[in-house]
C-alpha cells in the first residue's frame, strides 16, 4: 500500500523540522529548479515572458496593468529569497510557501492576501491523484503564484483565457485573476472525484460477487485517499468561507459574488468526498458480510458432503467387520444372505437419498454448488 | 448495483468541467429541447399558453398580474441564453440553472431570488426514485421555473389550483406562488420516503429469516440511495432556514409564515431520512449477526453428525482388523463370541445414544434440524 | 417486526400528501369521532361538561375563568372546522393539528401559542408504547387540547388536580394549565423508559448466556423503538428550550420557572434515551462477539472429537489391511503376534490419552463439554 | 450484569412519577432517616453540633459567621418540609433535592444558588462505584448540603480543614465553602477513574491472551459504567461553566478564580471518561478480532489433523479391500508382494511427511500447537 | 500492553488527590531534584548561569533585559515554594505547575500569562514517545519554564538561537521568547507523528499479508497512543486559539502574527492525529476482514481435502466388506472380476478427478494452496 503518491510531496513527508527559526526557508534536495513566467495584461495588451531574475518583475508591478508571476519549482533558495524581497513578502509567508506541507489557508496581511491552496490532478496510471501545494499572493495589481513543480498544472485554462482574451478576464483586475486561479484549483477536484466514483462503483460490483483480499486492499486504499482529499479540500472551504465573510479591501464586491460561486463548488466537492467516504465505509461492512456469507457456503458444502458420506462409510465399515459367522447365527448373518450385498447397497442409497432430500429442502444443495457462479 | 437512476442526471454524472469560464452555459448532448409554458393570472383572469420565443414573455412581465414561466428541458443553448436576457439573469445564475448537478441553495440577487432545488419522484419500476434539478427565479411579478426535462413533474397540483382557482393562490402574489412550488418540491419527498419505509420493513423481515447475499446488496443499495436523498434535502433545509432568518424584500410577512411550515416539512423529511439511515445501518449489523448465527447452526449440524458417526466408524474399524484369532486367545476373541455381533451393535447403539443425549440436552438437535424453518 | 405500534398513527404512516393546498384539513377514514369535554374553573367554581357543538365554548372563552377544552378524536371534518372558527385558528395551525404525523414544535402566533407535542403511553402487551399527537393551543384565558383518540390519555392527573382542587392549579391562569399538561406529557415518557430499562437488562442477561436469533431480533426492535422515542422527545426539548429563551407574552415569569423544570425533565428523558441507545448498540457488538464465542466452542468440540478419533480410525484401518502374511515375514507380522490385539488396543489408548492430555492442557475439554451450562 | 450499584439510587431507578403535582416531596420507603449536623464558624470560633429540629438552625443563619448545615438522609418528609421553610426554599428546589435522580445542574434563584451535583465513591468490593445525589444551597452566610444517606461521603476533608483551621477556609465566606464542597465532589471522580484505568489495563491484557465470555461481559460492564460516570460529570461541567460565564452576586471574584480551577478538573474528568470510553470501544473490536483469530487457530489444527490422516486412512482402506487376488494378477498384487506391507507403510510416511512439510512451510504446525501458550 | 510510557508521568498516573487544599504543592517521591538555569540577554549581552537559590533570579527580573529561568525537576517542595515567592505566583498556578497531569491550558492572570503545555519527544526504543508537562510563565521581562525532568527537552534549538544570536530572538522581548518556546513544543509533535506514520504504514502492509495477534496488539497500541497524543495537542490548540482571539497586553501585535503561525501548526498536528486515528480504525476493520478471509482459505483447504478423500474412502470401504461371494452371484461379484481392482482404482480416479475439476473451476485449488504466499 503506498497511498496516493503526489507530484513531489504530501504532508506525511515533509514535516516542520522542530527547532528551525520561524521564517527559515528550507530547500528540499529533490526540489525542482524554479521557472518563472510573467504575464502582464490589460484589456488591450499582453506581455508573456520567461523571467530569470525575480527582480525583473519589479517594473511590471509598478504599472496599473495586471501582472501574473507564476513560479514553478522551489529548488533554489536564493531565487526564493529574492522573490520575497521583490514582492516584499513577510518571512512567515515565504516559509509557508516553501514548506510544501502547509495546511490550506487564507491570510490577510493588509497589503497582500496570501492563499495557500492544494491542487490535485488525476493520476491515470494508478487511478489515484497527484497533489501539490500552490501559493497565491494577491497584491493591488499583481498575482504571484508559486507551485512545487512544473509537470502538473491546472492553470492552463486560465492562461488560455488570457491569451485568447476569452470571457471578461482581461477586463478585470488582479482580484478576478486570483479568483479564476482559485476556481481552477477547486474545479480540479472534480475529475479526481469522478475517478473515485468509478473505483467505488467497481468495488461495489466486486465486493458482492467476488470478495478477495485484493478487494479489501482496494477498499482501504480508496478510504485512505479520500481522507487525503478531504484534508485538501476541507480547510480550503473554510478559508474561502471566512474570506467571503470577513471581506478584504483587495477584493471587489463584484468578485466577491464570484467567490461565493467558488465556495459553492468547494462545498460540493466536500459533500461528495464525505459521500464517498460513507459509501466506502459501508463497503467495508458489505465486504465483511460477503466474506462471512461465502464462508457459510463453504461450510454448507463441507457439511453436505460430510453428512452424506460419513454415515455411508459407517455402514460399509459394519460389513467389513470380521465377526465369525460360523460361530453363531447372530454373527453378521447378512454377509451370508443371498441378497446381502444388494440390500446393503439399497440401504445406503436410502440413507444418501434421505439426507440429500433433507439438504435439498433446506436449499443447501443448489446454493453449495453454485458458489461463485453468482 | 446501479444506484438510484435519475430522470436525466444526478450529481455523480455531470461534473463542473474544470477550466470553463465562469458563467459559461454548457448544453449536454442528451438534454431535452426546452418547452416553455406561461401562466399569467390575477384573481379574475388566467392566461395559459405555450411559448416559442422567450422574448414573448416580456409583455407579461411588465404587468401587475403574476406570471409563471415554466421551462422544461435545457437542450437549446440559444433559447437559454435569450431567457437569460429576457429575465435579466446574472451569468452565474444561468450557469447554475443549466449545470444540472448544483447543490440546492437560495441566493438573493437584490431584485431576484434564485432557488436551486432538487425534486424527487418515486420510480415504481425499481422502487427507487428519479431526481431532477429545478431552478426557481422569483421576481416582483413573476416566477421562472426551469426543469431538466418534461417527463417528471411535481407541479401539477399547483397548476390545478391556479386553473381551478382553488385556495388562495390566485389572490396572492408571486411570492406565494414561489412558496407553493417549493412546498410541492419538498412534499414530493414524502412518497419517496414511504417507498423506502416499505423497503426497509421488508429487509427487516428478510434479514432475520433468510439473509442471502441479495439481502446484503439491497441493504447497501438502500443505504446508498438514502445518502442521495439526504444530499438532496439537507441543503434545501439549510437554504429555507437562512431565507426565513434573513428575510428578503421579495417575500411578504404573510408568506414567511407559510415558509416556516415548508421549513418544518423539510426538517421532517430530513429527520426521517436520518432515521432510515440509522435503521439501515442497524440492519447491516443484524445481517452480520444473522449470518454468523446461521453459520453456528451449520457448524452444529456438522458437529452433531461427525461426532456421532466418527466414534461409531472407529468401533466398526476395530472389528474389521485382521488379527489372527488362532494365534492367541487375546487376539480379538470377540470375533468368535456367540453374541459378538449383537454385542458390537449394542455397544454402538449405547455410544450413539449417549452422544445424542449429550447434544439433545444442549438443544443442538432441535436447532440443527430446524434451520430455515424459522 | 412491526415496530412500536401507536394508538392510531405514527409518522411512518400518514405522510403529507404532496399537492394538497396549504391549510387543508384531511380526515383519515379510521379516525375516531371527536368527543369534546370542557372544564371551566376559577379558584372557587368549576364547570365540567360534555360539548356537542364547538360553538358552545364561545361563552366560556369570553369569561376571565380558565377554560380547558379537550377534544379527543379527529374523525369529523366539520367539527374540526368549526372548532377552528370558534378559537380563531390560523389555517396552518388547523392543518398541523389534524395531520397526525407532525414534528413536535411550539409556534407563537401573537395571540395564541401552539404546541404540537407527542405523548407516549406504555403498552404492556408487547412491552412497547402507544404514541399519539397532542396539540395544545394556549390563549389568554383558555387552553385547547386536541388528541387523536380517547383511549390513551396522560391528562388524568391534571383533571384530578382541578377536580379536587389540589396544588395551586385552580389559583393559576391558563399558562399554568398549559404547563401542567405539557409536564404531564413529558413525564409520561418515564414509565416508557422504565420499560425499556427492563427490556435492556433482560437482553444483557440473555446476550451472554444464550444468544439466539430471537435475542438479535429483540435488540434491533429495541433500537428501532428508542429511535422513535428520540424522534418524539428531541424536538419537544428544542421547542421548550426556545420558548424559555424567547419568552411569550402569554406566559408569566412565574410559570416560566416551572417551564425550566419541565425542560430539565425533557433533557433527562433525552439523556436516558441516548444512554439506552448506546447500551443497545453496545449489546449488538456483544451479541456478535458472543455468537463468535459460541462458534469457537462448537469448533473446539468438533476438533477434539475429530482429532482423537481420526488417528485411531487410521490405526484400526492399518490392521484391517489384507497383506498376505504368509508371503513374507514383513507383511503385517503384528497380526500373528500373541499380544498383537492387546498391543494394538494399548497403542490406541496411548494415542487417545496423549491427545486428550494435549487438549486438556489447553482447557478445551472442560470448555467444550460445558457449553450452554454457563 | 447488574451495573454500578449505587448507595441508594441511580437514575434508572427512581423516575419522576408522571402526574405528581410540581413541587411534591416524595419520600422513598427505603430512604434513611435524616441526620443533621451544623457547623458554624468564623476565623476564630467554631461550633459543631447535631441538630434534631431544622428550626434550630434559624439562629445561626442570622449571624455573619458561615453556617454549614449538612443533612444526610431523606427519609422524613416532615423534616424535609420544615427544612424548606427554615431556609425559605422554592417548592421546585425542594422537589429536586428530594428526587434522587435529578440531572446535575446549577440554578440561580436570586437570593440562593442551588447546585444539584452527583458524587461518586469507589466501591472496592465489585471494583465499581457508589453514586449519590448531593444538593448544595448557597445563601449569603450559609451553605445547606443534602445527601441521600450518611454512609458514603466525600466531605471529610473539608470538615477536617474547618476543624483544624487548615488553609484559608475559615477566613473565607460561604461561597468559598460551597466551592470547597463542589471541588471535593469533582475530585472524588479521580479515584473512581483510577479504578477503571486499572480494570481497562487488565482487560487489555486479557483480551489478547485469553478472551473468554467473562472478558466480554467485563468489557460491556465497564462500558456501561463509564456511560453512567459520563452522565454524572457532563452536566456538572456544563453547569460550572455557565456559572463562571454568567456569574452570580453570591460568588465573589476571588472564588470565581477557584471555580475556574474546579472547572478545569471537571473537564479533565470528562476527558478521561471519554478517553476510557474510546479505549473500551476499541477493546470490543480487539475482542472480536481475537476471537476470530482463535477460531483460525482451532480451524488450522482441525485442518492439519484431518488433512494428514484422511489421505492415510484412504490408503489403508485400499489395502483392506477384498478383491480376490487369485482371480487375476491385476487384483491387488501388492497384497502378495514380499515387501508389500513395508512399501505401504513407506508410502504413508511419504504422504504424511509431504503434508507436514506443506503445513510447516505455511507455519501452521507451530501455530496450531501453541495456542493459548502465548 | 503498557501504552506510551512517559518521561516521568502521564495523566493516568497522578490524579488529583481528592480532599487536598486548593493550592497545595504535592511533591512526588520519585521526582527529580530541580536544576535551575538562567539566561538573561539583550541584543548585545548574554548571561547564562546555573542557579541554586531561586532568590538569585530577583535581580535579573528587575532589569529590562529578557530573563529566561528554566527549572528542570520538581523534587524539592522548598525550592518550588521559594520560586513561587520570587516570581509572585498565585497558589493555584503553583499547584498546576507541580501537578504533573494537568490539562494543557493558557490562563491570563493580569500581570502574568501562564501556559501549561505538554511536550512530547520520540522514544526510539519502543517507537513510542515520552511525554512531559512544561509550564511557561510569561511576565513583562521574563519567562519562567518549569519542566518535570532534565533528560528530555525540546528547547535546545531555542537555547542555540539565543547563544549564537541567530534570527531575531535576541532583538525581541520576552513575548517572542515565550512564542519560540511554545513553537518548539508544538513542532516537537511532528517527529513523533512521523514515527506513527511509519508504524501505520508497516501495519498496513502486515495486516493484509500476514495478520497475527501481534498485529492486532500493535494496532490497538497505536490507537491508544494516538489517543494520548490527541489529549496532548487538542487543548493546546484551543488554548492558543483563545489567546489569539482574546489577546493579552503581554503579547505584542507582532508576536501575535507569529502565534497565528504556531496555531496553524497545532491545527496541522491535530489534523494529522485525527487522520491517523481514522486510518488505524480502518485498519482494525481490515484486520477483521483479513482474518475472516484467511479463515475462508483454511476452510476451503479442509473442504477440498475432505470432499475428495471422504467419497474415496467410502468406495474403498465398500470393497472391504465381507459379503460372502460364494453364497450368491449378487454378493460383490466385483471382488472376483478379472479387472476388479483396476476398475475400482479407475472409478476412484474418475471421482477424484471430477471433484478436483469442480473445485478448480471455482478457483479453490489455486487459492487454497497459495495461502500465505501472497
Amino acid at each position: 500500500m503506498d497511498g496516493a503518491k503526489t507530484g513531489k510531496s504530501f504532508s506525511q513527508e515533509y514535516y516542520h523540522q522542530p527547532g528551525t527559526i520561524p521564517g527559515t526557508i528550507i530547500i528540499h534536495e529533490d526540489a525542482q529548479q524554479p521557472q518563472i513566467v510573467l504575464m502582464d495584461y490589460n484589456p488591450t495588451d499582453l506581455v508573456e515572458r520567461r523571467i530569470i531574475n525575480p527582480e525583473e518583475c519589479s517594473d511590471y508591478l509598478r504599472t496599473q496593468s495586471v501582472s501574473w508571476v507564476d513560479v514553478q519549482g522551489l529548488g533554489n533558495g536564493d531565487v526564493i529569497h529574492r522573490l520575497g524581497q521583490t514582492f516584499d513578502l513577510h518571512p512567515l509567508i515565504l516559509e509557508d510557501v516553501v514548506n510544501m506541507a502547509e495546511r490550506p489557508k487564507i491570510e490577510d496581511y493588509e497589503e497582500q492576501l496570501v492563499i495557500i491552496a492544494r491542487m490535485v490532478v488525476p493520476n491515470t496510471n494508478n487511478r489515484s491523484f497527484y497533489s501539490e501545494q500552490v501559493s497565491l499572493v494577491l497584491g493591488p495589481h499583481y498575482v504571484l503564484t508559486i507551485q512545487e513543480e512544473s509537470e502538473h498544472d491546472c492553470f492552463d485554462s486560465v492562461r488560455a483565457r488570457i491569451n485568447k482574451n476569452k470571457g471578461i478576464i482581461r477586463r478585470e483586475k488582479s482580484d478576478y485573476l486570483a479568483y479564476s486561479l482559485l476556481d481552477a484549483i477547486i474545479d480540479g477536484f472534480f475529475p479526481v472525484l469522478e475517478l473515485y466514483g468509478e473505483r467505488i462503483a467497481e468495488l461495489e460490483e466486486e465486493v458482492i460477487t467476488n470478495p478477495t483480499s485484493e478487494t479489501l486492499k482496494q477498499i482501504y486504499q480508496v478510504k485512505r485517499e479520500l481522507l487525503q482529499l478531504r484534508r485538501g479540500i476541507w480547510p480550503q472551504r473554510d478559508a474561502i468561507s471566512s474570506l467571503i465573510r470577513d471581506g478584504s479591501h483587495l477584493i471587489s464586491q463584484e468578485v466577491s459574488i464570484y467567490l461565493r460561486d467558488c465556495y459553492d463548488h468547494a462545498v460540493q466537492v466536500l459533500d461528495m468526498v464525505e459521500n464517498y467516504r460513507e459509501l466506502v465505509s459501508g463497503l467495508m461492512d458489505v465486504y465483511m458480510s460477503a466474506v462471512s456469507n461465502k464462508m457459510n457456503e463453504i461450510m454448507k458444502l463441507l457439511t453436505v458432503i460430510s453428512s452424506i458420506f460419513i454415515p455411508l462409510t459407517f455402514v460399509v465399515g459394519i460389513y467389513g467387520m470380521n465377526f465369525n459367522t460360523e460361530k453363531s447365527p447372530y454373527n453378521m448373518p447378512e454377509l451370508n444372505w443371498y441378497w446381502g450385498y444388494p440390500f446393503c447397497l439399497g440401504l445406503m442409497a436410502v440413507i444418501a437419498g434421505s439426507l440429500m432430500l433433507f439438504f435439498w429442502r433446506r436449499g443447501w444443495l443448489t446454493n453449495s454448488f453454485e458458489i461463485n457462479q453468482k
